[in-house]
């Protein structure tokens, strides 16, 4: 926590290379490390690497690769708007001096990609998409900074919130621009009290396949959620997402999926659309809600400043990812009129919400200072960028 | 001031009971305190009570049962709902871990109470709505600690927000849930400008009973004013509600009806529905703003971190009022598209807004803490937990 | 910086006349100062005329008079709602007893100007509108100081927020007061996805006269542009508003002209309305924008607390122009389902999200304490009120 506070504070960017703990790095496990230090090509790959991954709060080049490879797996064009996103983020961050253990980390590429993503996914692709794209990614490296500084005050992070808040400004404004054109997945809804819901789980409203609680649509509602964090709409995305937090964090993996499947449970039970349900909308969010709130801060991966595993906090992580499914409703639902997309704002909004009281709930502990500093020493030994430290 | 900042610090929650200054405690005065404090089953019994009177910054078991009785008078779900809203919140708050002195003093019960409530008045009951009301009362209670600590940087209380955030939430999503089911009042309404409005005051549109200025009526939208803070549109629960005030504190007591008053009378000159003004709906923020910025930190009632009575404070209680008033019309218009109800939210942010100046304006003087230390002691010689501290 | 927080922080008022440092003023830069410091008059009059050119950060009486000018210019019904405002905020400041050196500068004074004119603007006019304008302005007292106590935590300036969000409530309400009655400029537009937009830039909508980037169309854009800061519809009002920035800064009479060319221009490039380009709608947000980014602390006009001048900080700035083009899109879609106007937020927006992060980034510097301080006594031998200091 003073760690990432110092950061933030002072001008001169810290210069890990100096840390005399990082002398007796075992080669094999710094290999790529140290190739991202001393070669800039290996150094920037490695960045943006780390910025795709950061968008599950993966600090690890390979996860973040793969989660690349499963965007690619559903579509080319997404993945191409993904390194876009990320690499115009990053370099902005670079051209206005940002920290460079910040961008190392891959802290200012995460908002990048989803900015990136989210903007082709709604939009019809042109030029113009591509103009918007470059300002929306700049935009969201500015409010990056600008969020870590405001929430600084309470020790808290901006999580997706610059992203949110940047795709939300450029895809609202669209009705009024005649050179962009929305996808199909934009359009206002009426909302109806007391209207009939289809509450069966299927793929398409109406469809002859399989409905209702079948393994293939359970499956899909797990793993589409897992993918619906990248806004990729695919089952074998989801599951080479899964597997990638895999390598990095078994608990983060547990957490993931354990809050994809109380997302979209949350929803069956209270009965909510069953296409939307097995599209994985109920759950994206409650994925990143159950891995902020219930990851740990083992070795490379999970976030510190967050909760020390124990029974309550486990409790309190699946009550924040239960919460987050019916957030997402009520988001959408209030942006209907507008007809715009949810994105992550009710995880940013759900795990605030579960952060701030912290240190007012004895049951609850943040991760101490001393603790953090332990494991921090551990984990850079084995990369000295590997604290998401905004 | 920096004794909530302390309680809100510290881990360990201060045990009263210690204080060698509750020793000579006189017996009268304290024997239902004592037995809260000896007793565990009158303890929660008291503290129960006491979030219920919180709602109105009434931190007296004896209000808080009153208030009760109006609630009952009115319906017996919304009693029903109102302990189990305060049941589980303040439950969730020991489970947690919360300092025992701001659960002690109700300040985890008013928000869960208000949430009960609202959840049986906008939906129709069934065991869906019964999960739905524990969750929300669990998260008012996250949300309620969350935002002390969000807000102890500016020295401000959260007042009902984490009802209103929590009520909004788990009202807008109900459009996407099949098996929760609005009643009548939740409906879309679009805005249509220069609509002719009916603005005779009448029991129901079109009655045949009086319509306009007579007694009657005004008692109606004087009581019903008070009434309508719970969500309680009934005359008589708006009467027991005021004596309940009246108990402890007689400036509570009046500003409260004046709140009321000014209320009704601001939307009767600008023209508002005359059936909205009967049924107290332009009085209940107004109430609320007009005891939060007027009252006076006597004895058990009011609460302290607020202004010191002169003229220019009472003034400026009035006019908050009378905004509030306008605020209310105003987040009905802006919640119209998705027909959701303003709640408390017109007072949460005419109060903050009203307060949050306060150190600027030398007209306005907050409760020094020589002045808060002094009322305290005297305010703990007949309750120890006498004080709003949140 | 430093002198704000201790302006805002202490009770008494910084009395300028004391200051040693001004006794040697040179008589011609200071008669109208020296006679508003000794002449209670005068003093009133020169802060009424500051309040009204802190509408654009010119605090220079001689620029707000010409402001005043150009509003006449325009209609004498919103000249005289804009002295109504800036009147009744300005006493309301000194009645509730603020410090005389920010009433002084006209910090109070700006946001009811503004409150003054837009309610006047968007409200057929009658008895109730002035009590709406007298109950708002003084709400918008009230919020610039509680706006200001709530961002000092992060040193920055309310700018126009108190003016946004007081005149949205009020403006907002007017669908339930029957006594209140608007203009043709609001009323509700359902968004339509892919809707034909036409971008031709023209006066009005099929209208004969001249269609497209002519000279006189791109002079009303760019004029117009500055003309609506003040919601003045009127190419000869925007010109005289230029001049008077010009008198005061020629550093902000480019950056305003810039400001208003990129922010029509950005809308051109994305296929915006041709009329709402036409009329400056996509130029006043970028106007006030760009001046606040990209505006230097020179003599008595441009704001401190802001960016150091280099190429950097002059592409961030045009950056931010540009990017509040956009948002005032989409401030007016999230707006459209209940008709009413964005105001400046797309300005204050977009300014916050583009000044937090300044310490971070290595290539923006904010104006050091020591550089204020010099160009504070430089200013001061002109002008002891020269400073924007809330």
């Amino acid at each position: 926590m003073t760690a990432s506070r110092d950061v933030l504070e002072k001008k001169e960017s810290c210069s890990h290379s100096q840390d005399p703990s990082e002398t007796n790095l075992k080669p094999t496990a710094s290999t790529w490390t140290h190739l991202a230090r001393v070669n800039p090509a290996v150094g920037v790959v490695d960045s943006l690497l780390r910025g795709v991954g950061q968008v599950m709060f993966q600090n690890n080049p390979i996860t973040g690769l793969l989660f690349l490879v499963g965007i690619f797996i559903n579509s080319y064009k997404y993945g191409l708007t993904a390194l876009l996103g990320s690499g115009v983020a990053t370099l902005a961050a670079c051209l206005l001096g940002a920290d460079r253990a910040l961008i190392r980390n891959g802290l200012f590429g995460f908002n990048g990609v989803l900015t990136g993503i989210a903007l082709s996914v709604f939009l019809q692709w042109d030029g113009h998409v591509a103009v918007y794209i470059i300002l929306g990614t700049i935009v969201s490296t500015i409010g990056m900074m600008g969020l870590a500084k405001l929430l600084i005050i309470w020790d808290m992070a901006p999580l997706t919130a610059p992203f949110v808040l940047t795709a939300w400004l450029l895809l609202f404004a669209l009705y009024q621009f005649g050179q962009l054109h929305p996808t199909m997945l934009i359009g206002p809804m009426p909302v109806r009290p007391g209207a009939a819901i289809q509450t069966d789980l299927q793929d398409v409203a109406g469809s002859d396949r399989a409905v209702g609680l079948t393994a293939t649509n359970l499956a899909n509602v797990l793993f589409r959620g897992v993918g619906e964090v990248f806004l990729q709409d695919n089952l074998w995305t989801g599951v080479v997402f899964a597997l990638a937090i895999l390598i990095n964090s078994r608990i983060c993996f547990g957490f993931a999926l354990l809050g994809s499947a109380l997302g979209g449970l949350t929803a069956l039970v209270l009965g909510g659309n069953g296409v939307t349900i097995y599209h994985g909308l109920y759950g994206f969010n409650a994925v990143l809600t159950a891995i902020a709130l219930g990851g740990r801060p083992d070795g490379l991966a999970c976030p510190r400043r967050f909760l020390v595993p124990n029974w309550w906090s486990t409790i309190y992580a699946l009550i924040g990812a239960i919460f987050s499914a019916v957030v997402f409703a009520a988001v959408a639902v209030a942006l209907s009129p507008i007809g715009m997309p949810a994105l992550t704002a009710p995880f940013v909004l759900t795990t605030w919400v579960f952060l701030l009281p912290m240190s007012g709930f004895r049951a609850l502990q943040r991760v101490s200072i001393a603790e953090c500093a332990s494991t921090n020493s551990l984990v850079r030994l084995r990369s000295p960028e590997s604290t998401r430290a905004e």
